[in-house]
């Protein structure tokens, strides 16, 4: 087991913080690595794998029109599904991940190209990464930089 | 990659069968593992991580009286969380996993017990499975129980 998650585990229980997912490209990565620490279930609520965009749209609210006009690729659709997921699953912080895992560029965007979404309370917002590797490697990356979010986010609210 | 899941994306691509899985324990990894085959998304809509029995009745539909009755780790919640991803994600085949991969047991039941669910149109049903070994080792020994049971399916199908 890497340290990330059973750091964000820990961060999460000490808080009180119930943690949600929604996982495009990583498609279960991200929440599968925080179930892997024992406990977990005290804070983990659960994810939505929205591979498709029917299930983004359906489960996880995310705009339509927004869909059609820029495709899964998009900072705007990340932060929409972190947001989707905090509510559909009752939490209080929210990680997302969309993006292109290859072997082929999708929507116009290039292999590596990840936006990561968060939602905290009625905050949010997203970040843009290039990823280089094999399909493998960019969604561990990806899953990667989602349990970083996480973790900042919980560490900045643990200093404050 | 084991050969499961490419086995398993080949199979619903060639009989042009939508995917969706509902995950406890495994919380991703059934998904995680189908998507790590290129060229999933033509097949693989989404799922949903119920880690908490909130979004089991939420996002599952999974009767709430039978959670309080008989808890999560159960063979109809198993079943009723297939149904609930079938329907959810708009998909034709849906797989299930929930049990206790440890390290201490729940709702009564022992570590390593695991009931496998799935819906494939209007037919649903369960298996029940004991697995020993780890939290790892519980968790994987599920992940592939699901493949196969979608493998099974699948095959069956073709052999009609």
């Amino acid at each position: 087991m890497k340290p990330q998650a059973p750091a964000v585990i820990a961060a999460a229980i000490g808080q009180g913080v119930q943690l949600a997912t929604a996982e495009s490209l990583t498609a279960g990565m991200i929440a599968a690595r925080l179930a892997e620490v024992p406990g977990a279930s005290a804070v983990l609520r659960g994810g939505v794998v929205s591979y498709s965009s029917d299930v983004k749209r359906e489960l996880l609210k995310v705009d339509a029109q927004l869909l059609d006009a820029r495709g899964s690729v998009d900072p705007e659709v990340a932060r929409q599904m972190a947001v989707g997921a905090l509510q559909a699953c009752g939490a209080d912080l929210a990680v997302s991940a969309t993006g292109v895992a290859g072997p082929e560029a999708h929507d116009g965007k290039p292999v590596g190209t990840v936006y990561i979404g968060w939602a905290r309370g009625a905050e949010s917002g997203s970040t843009v990464h290039h990823f280089v590797g094999d399909r493998a490697q960019i969604r561990e990356q990806s899953t990667h930089a989602a349990l970083q979010q996480l973790a900042a986010i919980l560490d900045k609210a643990s200093s404050q």
